[in-house]
């Protein structure tokens, strides 16, 4: 096996989970994530913890969902039967477990499309309990590079390894240590900045308001309240905002492709948008609730070692030299205490690419030029906006 | 895929495990089992069930008990640490769940070979309590057929399927009501002796006494108390047994090739033993404890489907013209209400066939004789032994 497949279990379960002896812990094996699944037991057992291994296969969740739209009890066929709320035997599972890993990576990123949406929704609402009884683990998502994956961010399969491992296998501490920088601008600032130059609609000006916030460094790691990994961002929930901002970079929403998406907001809503691709995508999007069309987060990606956009969120986002914001839900751990903040059931993020003929300010100093912050070589050092 | 693999599930899913709307299920799915896992999924969803997804893979578990038994924390190294005992997320699963579906069919049968014994008698130790409350469900045990398994059995894999197929595609409403009849003649007896015609040690005539005892019908259904599809065998707890019996199924124990067992019984315990191949492998079994020596089951194979030796027991003690005895533990449904029976760590199967120069019978009455039962067309009608 890759030496580095095992460095990453190494880096899930010792930087990023903090397991520790007698921990109960869940990882959950996609398709074709075996091998990182055995490399992840093999540091889960040298920690003395407990392990349950499920299995995160889509094909069999497919299967058993196109088998309840078409099942043979329950119900007249008008009205489709529905899903028990929260069984009792995951819900078990989860609220006695210490730790979730997700271990990602499947044989196709569409084994779910002939799924209606309405039987997915509804199968996702039953599951409240048992998505909260997971969320209150110490879980981690992480993919395993496959060539599913890798055909999805079109590239070659050893290039794709290439690009994974060198997202995941950071310098982490480094990254943090970095990343507290930048938390502790957003955490004294009031307002941020975004201006990007272009023509007309491809030209960003965005001004956020982020007072009394906090910004969460995305470490990678469960101590930092940051559940991916890769991760490598630093993100805050904006009050409000108000402006236009382009978002360059292309992705998938939905199953939809949705590129070169253009949004005006005024007091943090969305009053206009357009799409050079994906419009309609978009427009649903926007119409699901009221939180929706607000916007519940901004990010700034510091990842330096994913170098290129590979139409998966997990990376684009955390992705040095992008910006992002995402319509809808916003984490309370960026909230006042008690405060709540913008609720909704989607959280949709658009990127930014900000690398070039770009600035980010906060309360008018310039801290990031054309994707070097102020504390990098390179930064010509004017802070004047 | 083959359509077979929809028919198996549907009969694990209806006829064994007797599944129902709203039922928590557990399905394990080994290494290669997915397509069966998928068809289950499928069958599980129209029935209406619920379903957590487990990976029987034994690659992880081998990876972890590796990690553990080298692992970095916990003891001094002459005392290796031990296992925790029945780990709460995995016995808050099994206790809340109605059934377990293990799916079995790896990618090599000797996966965990190299993990020392000791190490896997630890662990299961520890994993009692999970034990007894996956029994507590109404769980089945079958396999997918796998080029693994076929390599086991000495078979190309085509022909492996078939296999496979014509022992678990039965029609075992129809093998049920033929099983009862040998179940009441075992219910209602009071002796069985097995005599199998041969030179000195290869020669069999052994007598059971079974007066009390209760026979189980083992037809593939929870329904019967039989948990393994296929099945097809009625067995019951000899309270004792005298004289001599040569298996000359050959089979793997623990690892190790045994065949041409021949054991000499008195009061249902082996006061004599040899074995042309793996007699050391013998001899350990039956030093295990006490109830080792002592027979625990009597079993007759009933499943005409499963023409041939494939050193799998799932399917071997289960073919038409066979009888083996068990070595150790005896089934409770077996024995009179309150008492216990032969009580031990092991269960070893050993297996004859009597399907040319031998006769089984009942209170001296022959039931069986070359393989053919009274009731088949082909019997000889003379009862006298």
């Amino acid at each position: 096996m890759d030496e580095r497949v095992h460095e990453h279990a190494a880096v899930l379960v010792d930087w990023s989970a903090r397991i520790e002896a007698g921990d109960d812990v869940v990882i959950d094996v996609d398709e074709a994530a075996h091998d990182l699944g055995v490399a992840v037991a093999r540091k889960l057992g040298e920690r003395g913890a407990n392990v349950v291994t499920t299995y995160g296969s889509e094909e069999i969740e497919r299967a058993r969902l196109k088998g309840h739209e078409e099942g043979d009890t329950g119900g007249d066929e008008a009205e489709p039967r529905g899903f028990d709320e929260d069984p009792d035997h995951e819900l078990a599972l989860f609220e006695a477990a210490d730790a979730y890993l997700r271990l990602g990576g499947g044989r196709n990123t569409t084994a779910t499309a002939d799924v209606p949406g309405e039987i997915r929704q509804a199968y996702a609402r039953s599951r409240r309990g048992i998505r909260e009884a997971r969320m209150e683990t110490d879980w981690v998502s992480t993919v395993h590079p496959t060539r599913s994956l890798a055909q999805q961010a079109g590239m070659a399969y050893e290039e794709y390894r290439e690009f994974v491992y060198d997202a995941v296998l950071r310098d982490w501490e480094a990254l943090a240590d970095e990343m507290a920088i930048l938390k502790e601008l957003l955490d004294d600032g009031e307002t941020v900045r975004i201006r990007s130059e272009g023509d007309g609609r491809h030209r960003t000006d965005l001004t956020l308001s982020i007072a009394g916030r906090t910004a969460v460094n995305s470490a990678a790691s469960v101590a930092y309240d940051s559940h991916n990994l890769p991760s490598g961002e630093v993100f805050t929930a904006p009050a409000s905002a108000d402006g236009g901002i382009f978002f360059d970079v292309p992705m998938t929403i939905e199953g939809t492709r949705v590129r070169n998406v253009r949004l005006h907001l005024e007091d943090g809503e969305v009053s206009d948008f357009e799409a050079e691709t994906g419009e309609d995508a978009l427009a649903s999007i926007l119409e699901i609730d009221a939180g929706a069309r607000r916007v519940g987060e901004l990010g700034i990606g510091m990842n330096r070692g994913i170098d290129r956009v590979t139409d998966s969120i997990l990376f684009d986002e955390k992705m040095g030299g992008t910006v992002h914001l995402a319509l809808g839900r916003a984490y309370d751990a960026c909230l006042p205490a008690g405060e709540s903040g913008n609720d909704s059931a989607i959280h949709t993020d658009l990127i930014a690419d900000v690398s070039a003929a770009s600035t980010i300010a906060i309360d008018g100093e310039i801290i990031q030029r054309d994707g070097t912050f102020r504390w990098e070589s390179g930064f010509e050092d004017d802070r004047r906006e």
